[in-house]
């Protein structure tokens, strides 16, 4: 895997700062039992989201996030990161999204993403799709959720 | 379609309850910008989802929800009318997720289930699992969400 930092901020991040076969550092994020059951009382109520007494005798032992929540802290990352602010058309979707083992409360999730190819766009060719494969570990090394999915980013030459 | 009611309510249905080739209705719930805004600054902070002038000079024409929102609201909705909170034992991820057309402020968005197949697994004879594939469409009857994904439950005969 070859680590790439963008050169350009990301306020002025287009299409062509996104470099197939590199991968990009997203940071990391704590997460807490408090959080993990707010957002699970929201929109995710099942027993081991939002009761550790319960959890504990579930399959899995304890307390695990939803995992839309971990795709929603994952996104942040992204979002904080990786996404460009000016050139980021947004995402018609996800082709895969697994979460191979559960997430817990104090673990740290660290996401990366690697680019796995990129091109113009046939139909709009102000813009370029950007399609990854999106990491996110947790402080022992597990992974934890992972997603392949496709981005549109506006072009740098075609702004202005 | 063949719409179908469950029989065994929520906190009594086990794998032998979802029927392959069914579709259940889920419920619908209605969107408010607040809670677009609230949910975007926290977990998806991009212009288009956070800021509704911003939003109007985007390709969208205007504020539209995080895909992980939608998403966080239709498992809301899956949680209530669908799940069993019983024997529900959590899902390995999803096979494809998309977002084909936006959420605005003030939709009401409707979840539907279809079952697409059940087997008992081969490896944990005490439960089973249900592939399926979940619509989330607006008041217009717009698909906005769409995704497959596989779910383990326990079976009934094997519990107690």
């Amino acid at each position: 895997m070859k680590f790439k930092e963008f050169v350009t901020p990301i306020g002025a991040r287009y299409f062509e700062d996104y470099e197939a076969d590199c991968t990009y550092d997203c940071g990391q994020r704590l997460v807490l039992e408090s959080e993990i059951i707010e957002f699970a009382q929201r929109y995710d109520p099942q027993p081991f989201h939002i009761d550790p007494l319960e959890a504990g005798h579930s399959i899995y032992g304890g307390l695990i996030a939803s995992g839309w929540h971990t795709g929603a802290l994952t996104m942040r990352l992204l979002v904080e990161n990786y996404v460009s602010t000016v050139a980021s058309l947004g995402s018609p979707g996800i082709e895969t999204l697994r979460w191979p083992a559960p997430v817990r409360p104090g673990d740290t999730l660290a996401v990366t993403v690697e680019v796995l190819e990129t091109r113009v766009s046939q139909s709009k060719p102000d813009r370029g799709i950007v399609r990854s494969e999106v990491r996110t570990v947790n402080q022992k090394g597990v992974q934890v959720m992972g997603l392949v999915s496709a981005n549109f980013f506006l072009r740098r030459n075609t702004v202005g």
